[in-house]
């Protein structure tokens, strides 16, 4: 199969860096093909304007989603950075996050990613949200750290069930477009990790990863 | 009274713009205070690494946790954009959020503001969490937009409750360091606004805004 792995952190010797390499090398092993984005090693720009589009509807009055589906009638004329991305996006058959929890939503450079890739002409259409989005057919999957521990993401911790907190992202960016959404996978207080620690977590991601395309969605739930 | 209102949307003629324009031209007549964010204007770098700081606690290994609690103890030993932050929210009595809701959340522009500025060890200490966050006394109001309709955006709607999607930033970002939250400000489908009907929607948040300091915090939920 084809998997599309994204990447927010800054820190190459980063636990969120070891996981990702993980996936890579678990995936490759396992005869599926693998493409990835490593968001702060291409220096990903998460501002979204004009400058992600090669065409101007409007020159007068930016409205960002009239640009979009003018962008998409004029062959998809976005920057290549953005065309890039889409393509792979298209192109997967899971895509996976791996990013560290900051204020409770993924990173910056993470949320302009989807700001500006998944438009609107391309990947939403009229009428095209959830069961008729899109992406359908296609899974996704968050792999999220956080600062914060496993007591204190549950429903009578201080932040509340982790499920929750993620449900933005697996609902109103992922669902949203059609993906059907795996269970996260969702590593606590990962800064206090010993290296065992960290050599049992790895080993248990792995080995999810062999087994990956077995699993079925879960209900991420509504507002 | 202080407020601080933070833009987040890279169109002048929008009505995001409107309203941040509206907000500061009413509470100014009516004797307050104000500090603005244009965050497009100022050009504001969203993505969180090492730039953010002026000394470094670990050269070899970036724990951005780390690294905060440290700038906190070398008086506050971050880049002079992010100083700046930072102090007009510690002064201001009331902070207004005035973005249009991208993927269901802030724009990353908006995303990597607090990514950067609400730190630890200076807006995050031990235990100051929510009731004993750092910021307690201050009041927080989300000015939003959509694209989609009201209707949508309600239970049955598919896009689900908006007080369900502004959750994580009521709840995660603003309660989570103390702030009390005001009944969010949303208008639907702003796109399809006449000028008559922008009058009236700017109007209703001026008048709005001459009392908002009679508001009591609002029950935002938890996950």
């Amino acid at each position: 199969m084809k998997i599309l792995i994204v990447l927010a952190h800054p820190e190459p010797k980063s636990f969120n860096y070891a996981m990702y390499l993980t996936a890579i090398k678990t995936l490759k092993e396992n005869g599926h093909e693998v493409k990835t984005t490593n968001l702060y090693a291409i220096n990903f720009n998460p501002v979204y304007d004009r400058s992600n589009f090669t065409t101007v509807k409007n020159p007068d009055f930016l409205k960002l989603q009239i640009e979009e589906i003018h962008a998409a009638e004029m062959n998809n004329s976005y920057v290549a950075e953005t065309k890039i991305e889409q393509e792979k996006v298209e192109w997967c058959d899971l895509m996976i996050w791996q990013f560290p929890l900051w204020r409770f939503a993924p990173p910056a450079i993470l949320k302009g990613w989807t700001d500006r890739i998944f438009t609107s002409g391309r990947f939403f259409k009229d009428g095209g949200y959830y069961e008729n989005g899109t992406l359908r057919g296609k899974k996704a999957l968050l792999s999220v750290t956080t600062g914060s521990p496993a007591k204190t993401y549950t429903k009578d911790g201080y932040h509340g069930d982790i499920y929750g907190v993620l449900r933005p992202v697996n609902r109103g960016i992922l669902e949203c477009v059609g993906f059907s959404v795996l269970e996260p996978e969702v590593n606590y207080s990962v800064a206090h990790l010993t290296d065992e620690d960290r050599k049992t977590v790895l080993k248990k991601w792995s080995n999810r990863l062999k087994n990956i395309f077995n699993e079925n969605k879960i209900n991420v739930g509504k507002y």
